[in-house]
């Protein structure tokens, strides 16, 4: 009965504290869902609303995006009463539907370069190759459908949550753009970036980049407007803190930074510190390094969040690689279906995650009410 | 009864999950502390061994730093017996004995840009302005302390934690130091370098810009070697996501990354994953440009993470501010006991919550076991 | 914006630490279900075990349950591959077959004495009244689903849960039943007794009192062998305040005691206290008026509690209530599909809680391992 | 490195979602401790509110209660400015004075019978002789405490929670008291029983159980007024489970009912189910067999909960117990201070429990505001 092994775990599928969502389902399972707990009653909800926005991040959209045609159509299984929430979980579901495992069943045993292969081997005595399983990206169609609702809920405190691509490989989105045209044009090209001429050029270096069988990475900037000053715990849970994590657990992020960021370190105080003024009896900031959060707590300011994603794992230029079965060394080139630039598609995710967070804080004191009046 | 503010809360003073610290104290009351709950028992803990990481980051130890002269002398009130842990919690408090609240008196309306005096007022109503209460530096005594158990505790399965100073405002650590240099040289060095010469750089930049009444910020790497592979718990609570918050929760920090983080944007596939070969008979990786984490799963590598600290916020030169009390522009210039450079405090602090991150995974499996043998 | 209202909200459907359930589901909408977080990989899991559980709560089976006609089939959805648990969440649900909410209609406005039509329309600003919604006993699928993988987990340290019938109305089981009597007769018969005369006594019973359209309720006996010493967590996740809990918390129940219980206040020190002695070596209780805890950590003897469960609320003898719709005092008689005494479908349920938990503090601390081998 | 114990860990000093307590200390150590996190800012706080509660428990006030001397003066360290809470953690404090550890030195291997030595010390490795350590009544201050500054929370939604004695030994109260007559009655006499009478012959059969060198057990109410309804959050978070994980916790308790409790599976649904009637143009319910809970959310009637109280472990009659040191069987008689009857002294501490319960359901939702206007 003694156990001598060593891979250990605990529970990582829930996220939120007021508002909770628990997350289920792999790549090539029957399904993938999402449990909203901690939900006010009386919200109105249609099923349109969550659809359109697991539209935004469905595969298949464009010629940047993996060919893997899925549907993806949300059902509501709890929770619903009349099109309204009942304060009971909301339990929500995609089927898989276009599922091909047979290209995986010989590299089961080789671990693909910059997936999680080898660490879920590891940690739980096996990977699901088809598809990795829980590491897929699939996963964050639970994120998706779980931040629709949550942007539905940040309608009542009157916050909006918008996130675009500022950087493909090194084709960077020169200016600062207006949240207006951020508005107009992230969501009308493939790369989800707000400047159409420079979405081109974008898309250009995607496909030149995939051409030669490689692929390439870019830069999320995640923009709350309506933010009311108050949010956030500290001095472990600031808002800051809590979105960061948020934000990393996405599959691919590697970075993430707040107002000025990485830039701060070679500020002065004086070009850092926003400076405070007085408009119209009301106190402002001047400026916005802080990203809108000072002491872990939001300061009414828009909220500014960046995240750097890493390039796609899987490319079909030869890479070196180990044949754990065989245990030799081999060579790997990854033919199938898969997303040159995954960026475009972290967008609608990283909105979901910063909804999300919002909205449980918002919820915590009562911004949103535990029940919405008939 | 009808309750119509919203100024919204939840607890924010406890990290982890296994393990779990709960914080508490101000600058300017009686004491600073932390309760540690889901200690094995058994380990020999002796007092010296906390106040020595807890003299590290200890103000007034140098030019660079603030002169309020703290003993910070820990003292342990539950938890031990016989010089070992019970596995009852561990009641540890510094008392605050130089606090001088007299400066502060005067400025007590008036908003410090940079600070959270602002955000504290509008969430709590009033902010504590001596000193800034809880969004002092000063909570981060406790995660010191917190973090010192941590490292007794990450001695068992073998893993230490350094963090080091690499950025000061624009002078930077060229080379890429050995863990051998960074072990002997960080802790010689008021800035906390790797590199002496850099350090002497570093330091006369520091004494520069404060020289002109202003403050700078910097970078710190934290490195931790032999963590095990397999910590991390997908999909939310992967290790680099609870990472994420534990570091970006100190104040001051404005960004994290891991392994090439921030810049993988504009790297190829082929160039940012990491090739695996086969070394005496083991299956090890080529490069580390994850940062030891692939799928939110530590891969055995050593585990990369970057923090930037913003300059600090208190500085004498004149910035625009206002007085809530009079509701007037005014001009502040901040005079008295604070560093022109925080970023060398930091990096105890960085390596306390890196460290208490990593004991809790530890614990959470039995890679620490729940008691220590006689 | 600002919110008057005060029904107040946070997440209430997830149960454990380490092995989290997180339930969801009415009676009358498509389906009921529970996400299981937390699982150790590699633990080979048939359909048929959860199902076999699951079919021990079904209503319909004898002549005291309600005749709805459920099949209530197990679907799993995700966290399984090639026949073992994987380590990601497992998804399981039922989907509501046989609802006939046309009953509910007529009385939708209509507060069922007993029932929690009135709190929930108070909380959450409605109830559903098409059988109570997330109030219905239906819920309890879930709790027996999440229960039957806690089973199959607890066979690994070799501890077995068995619950049974000691008390229908004022029919009580009166000699103590060993072991063998209450695995051997406590699933032959519908009132889950372990004494088969006794048995029948509380089947007539239950009809005499049914017979005149009024209900009855009883008392399960819940009792845990092979528990090893050392489970539960002081102060506040002491192993029985989590047991009762988990007892209190399932519909119907009004009361838990452990060992002596409700006895104990009238008991001497002298008789109440369970001496030591020494046999073969090793420490042994003589006796087990605890329970099998002692200052809330499990003491290696067998776990006893004890919960009262209420008579069934819904009665078709005549009751006053009113009609807040129509705000007026109405007499209600329930007719319809209800059993008259709920106390033999609480038996599984108990059970299943009660394997939860202690499958929970296995998984804690490594008597269940994170992984098992292949 | 391979870890073949199992005694498993995890966290338990913490208690509370919105509001939290986390507590620590031991019997014989420095001192016992609270820190409360999650609390409203702009509370205003007196430090002889708490002193006054923690007198209450507070040892050596009558012939019936250990002559341990304690003065038991609470310190507040942190959280307080100018006599109002700020929203930062709340840490309280009381050092141990008349701490005797020497009657323990000769019994230090032996295990005392009801004690939690045995499992303490097969959970942790040993044992704090000295008093029981953790397991000691002593915590019990951290939780008089937190239950002080709960019960000043509670004046806000206008709740009132009171405890009181109901049975001793075979001596019951009769009648059931008006809340007058608790109110009245059951501080003023050393068994806290609401009737002067009643409670002489309590006090007389504490007396003469102790005068044999026994102990006795009891029975404590605990009755809330004014609990909104609404409070509670199914299914595994409902009031009355959370209360009872709260209660069972309370050392010596043995069992938990709400209303009818265990008197209700020999009752009838008819007698069970509490009418519904129209008064005034308001729902109100006839009776309060439900104890002011259906479906695990508060009626708006009182709330009604009752716990058994063993006797007291310690006895200086002669009981038969193992010394674990030279392995052999031993007969013990615990001489020194120890109340001959606990009772009593668990009022304040379910009093206590209560009021924290009652108070983080009022934060989470509002009905205690995030923040005190001034």
């Amino acid at each position: 009965m003694i156990y001598t092994g060593r891979r250990y775990r605990m529970e990582g599928n829930s996220f939120g504290r007021c508002l909770r969502m628990t997350a289920w389902g792999e790549s090539h399972q029957k399904a993938v869902g999402v449990v909203l707990d901690g939900l006010p009653s009386g919200l109105k909800l249609k099923l349109e609303e969550i659809q359109e926005e697991v539209d935004l991040r469905r595969p298949g959209q464009s010629e940047i995006s993996t060919p893997r045609k899925e549907e993806d159509r949300v059902e509501i299984l709890s929770g619903l009463f009349q099109g309204k929430t009942t304060g009971s979980p909301l339990s929500m579901l995609v089927y898989n539907r276009d599922v091909d495992s047979k290209p995986y069943e010989k590299i089961k045993n080789i671990m693909r370069p910059g997936h999680a292969d080898y660490t879920y081997r590891l940690k739980y005595g096996f990977h699901d190759y088809r598809g990795g399983g829980r590491s897929s990206g699939r996963e964050t169609v639970s994120r998706v459908m779980a931040g629709a609702v949550a942007k539905k809920l940040l309608k009542h405190p009157g916050i909006k949550v918008i996130a675009h691509t500022t950087q493909i490989a090194d084709v960077s989105l020169e200016k600062t753009p207006s949240i207006k045209e951020i508005e107009r044009n992230s969501r009308s090209n493939p790369v989800r970036c707000s400047d159409p001429e420079t979405a081109d050029l974008m898309m250009k270096r995607i496909q030149e980049i995939a051409g030669a069988g490689d692929s390439s990475g870019g830069i999320v900037d995640v923009v709350a407007l309506g933010v009311p000053p108050g949010l956030g715990d500290p001095v472990y849970n600031k808002l800051d803190a809590v979105l960061a994590k948020a934000l990393i657990s996405i599959p691919a992020v590697k970075g993430v930074e707040f107002g000025a960021g990485f830039k701060s370190p070679d500020m002065r105080g004086s070009q850092m510190n926003d400076p405070y003024r007085i408009t119209n009896g009301k106190v402002v900031f001047e400026s916005n390094n802080s990203g809108g959060i000072l002491g872990g707590i939001s300061t009414g300011m828009p909220l500014i969040a960046r995240i750097a994603v890493k390039p796609t794992s899987s490319i079909s230029v030869k890479q070196k690689t180990v044949d754990v079965g065989r245990m030799e060394e081999v060579d790997l080139g990854i033919e199938g279906r898969h997303d040159p630039n995954i960026t475009p598609r972290v967008v609608p995710v990283a909105e979901a995650m910063t909804a999300f967070v919002l909205a449980d804080y918002c919820i915590a004191g009562g911004l949103i009410p535990p029940r919405f009046p008939k």
